[in-house]
């Protein structure tokens, strides 16, 4: 069964995952320019995002027009939230302009679907919480972002044909991102082998609890890896003293044509936006084993799919 | 007849507001998930909204949505009105972009429905002046809100099923509601009894000309009335010293269990959104007999009567 | 043969500019409300406004969608721009979203089409350089506004049938306008005499390479023109120091009842929004001769045309 609501990675099983790229694969193949999907005709999608976001934003909005969905933008300038209105209320306003208001009729017919991003941490899911409408977590604070993990693992999917197995090494930022936190949970649902490397300051405080191996040394990883997943190095991290200088996270932790491009039967997934001469080196992203641009154009296709499968279960 | 705008409270006859009662019911009852009415069909609504809103907003914007409207969103920012451009001016422009520039055929075929909130009073009426489309007051400053008048009015006759001698009190800050001066002259035109109650300072000073008997007493309130229409108090109120302190507001005025609870053939209006321990006890909202959620339920379908009867005048 | 990009006046010939005039001139002729024309039926149109704008920015909008194109409305505010993105990984990100991903087809189909504007000179261009979209320059900062050039020369084609020799005057801030840059360039194309008159501190440096007359009166001007092409003068130009004030603008290049209506054959062009009191006095805008309102609604259709033409060059 599929579930309703996508929170976090957990939510979905090896079988839901299979699912969502069969159908993703199944739209990558028939989209062309201008053919609407009727998967979410009638459905609302309301967009409602926090947080500054480019590609995230673009591509559920794409996603749900090609799904044939009404879509509502809600962001927090020009609304009441401005007013003081509490975040629960303005949910509960929606619902109730949503509804039909047949009062005796307690269909539980999802009508809407909100994809919410929000820098506080569980805001999905006090969101989820509140209404009966479909919820989409579309990044939280510093706790999940599972459909850039989805697409991620669509990208490695499409590439290796079977993730069982599969070497994977999450470098950078850990502690701090959700993207790899998603990336873990899901990952290890569909049996990949996930080490990690980055600065000890960089890295969660439980480790243990998730049980995984953290390298010392860039070669190394390399050398293990048949994929690599590179997170983004905020600028302010320095500033809060978390790291010693750039220089040094360069030297250590860089993705360049040195390390790199050493190697063949690796790739390079990203989640955007890059912040390119720190992380990553601009020349590897050009590589044919650089997954970037084709991550974008798969997380349309794995956000059609997860939207149409949510849409269905109920 | 139907007038061709809806600038205030006072355009509407008590037949026309009958007319959008049942046209209101008409698209409750055949309203289902995706259903697109074609009556706006090649009508653009320009939703030119120069102040914070999330209700009245999505409201407009669902409503012309279901009502195959193509819809332009306007707002000030990222406007010309930045660079200095008179509203005039920019309702010329819309108006001449919406133009089809036949200029021998001076059809008088509105082309454009503009839907306009601003916190100055007068400004939708001052775009009436202007253009030859129709206008809509989605609330302007401290002078009308008639579409919330409208859903108000709707939610009242379909619990009601007459508003003839209906008694109802308006309660709070009523010297800067654009909401209460809407609703006050639409109940009448439909024969409700209105009666006011709040703090001297927050009623307005010409109340003679409306005839409205005011309340000494919160219990003598809820005796009286069938139905209260409760109104946001802004914190700002406090702050400029019209109310002494908040306790003592909250202890003279505020719709609680102790006082709304006790009676049965009652119930309550609230435009929203609702100052939750101010004006409103957070339990009363949840009982059987608050609108709230009905309301704002009720306003996408009063709007979608409204606009399709302004659509239809000419 | 049509560009396949428009980033500045030069890249349309004579020819290009007759097809946009009969294609508009078919918009014109067959638009009714309501209608969809099929055009751009499967492209995304993507709004890339960085700056504020009004009457471009609407009338993009309303061309897009009479045309039946997907839009996607970009703009700084809430994007990974404001996160540090680059320009060009934000392009070659929406690009990458709105390919189908069929890596071995390597169709140079544009799927997509950006209309630009910036504040800053050259952005249009560059991005025509990152993408294999079609571009178009919305206007960048002081460089070139090609689709007002567009419509103002349409509009003075339907007005006079024919532009060969026509005699006219732009008048204003030269210097600092990319609406007078464009319309030099394309009414030269169509065999128009430019000629120009303002203050010498607002005339650009390097006129001898564009072999243009400069009047020395207005008399003179409106004696001289069967057209006038009035440009906004900035309030700022006067704050930093390039006027000696505001009353001798006024005086002496002011476009006013007592010069522009002494004269019958002479139209009024202006691109907007109109500084009335400064440039331009309320009264002549107001005259049979002002086409300003026209080219407005000249703008929706020629806009229209050039994205069609764009649209099927490949």
């Amino acid at each position: 069964m599929f579930p309703q609501n996508l929170i976090e990675a957990g939510n979905l099983t090896k079988e839901n995952l299979f699912q969502i790229f069969e159908k993703a694969k199944y739209f990558e193949e028939n989209y062309t320019n201008g053919i609407k999907f009727p998967d979410l005709k009638g459905l609302t999608t309301v967009l409602a995002f926090f947080e500054n976001s480019t590609r995230t934003k673009l591509s559920f909005e794409l996603a749900a027009q090609r799904l044939s969905a009404d879509v509502l933008t809600f962001t927090t300038a020009g609304s009441s939230l401005a007013k003081g209105e509490s975040l629960a209320d303005t949910i509960r306003t929606i619902d109730a302009m949503l509804n039909t208001a047949r009062e005796n009729t307690s269909t539980n017919i999802p009508k809407a679907m909100y994809v919410v991003r929000n820098k506080f941490s569980g805001v999905p899911l006090f969101i989820k919480n509140i209404t009966k409408n479909t919820v989409i977590n579309a990044g939280d604070g510093k706790h999940e972002h599972p459909t850039q993990a989805i697409l991620d693992a669509y990208t490695l999917f499409k590439h290796y044909k079977n993730l069982e197995n599969l070497k994977i090494t999450i470098i950078g930022d850990i502690l701090h991102s959700r993207v790899a936190r998603s990336n873990i949970t899901m990952l290890q649902t569909l049996g990949a082998k996930v080490k990690l490397f980055g600065p000890g300051t960089l890295l969660p405080l439980h480790l243990n609890c998730w049980n995984l191996e953290i390298f010392d040394d860039i070669d190394e990883v390399i050398n293990w890896s048949e994929a690599i997943i590179l997170l983004r190095l905020q600028n302010e991290r320095m500033a809060s003293g978390l790291l010693p200088s750039l220089e040094e996270f360069v030297k250590f932790y860089q993705i360049n044509l040195n390390n790199f491009a050493k190697k063949d039967k690796i790739i390079l997934i990203h989640p955007g936006p890059v912040n390119y001469g720190v992380e990553l080196d601009y020349g590897v992203s050009k590589l044919h084993n650089s997954m970037i641009d084709r991550q974008v154009t798969n997380g349309v296709f794995t956000r059609m799919a997860t939207m149409s499968l949510l849409a269905n279960t109920v």
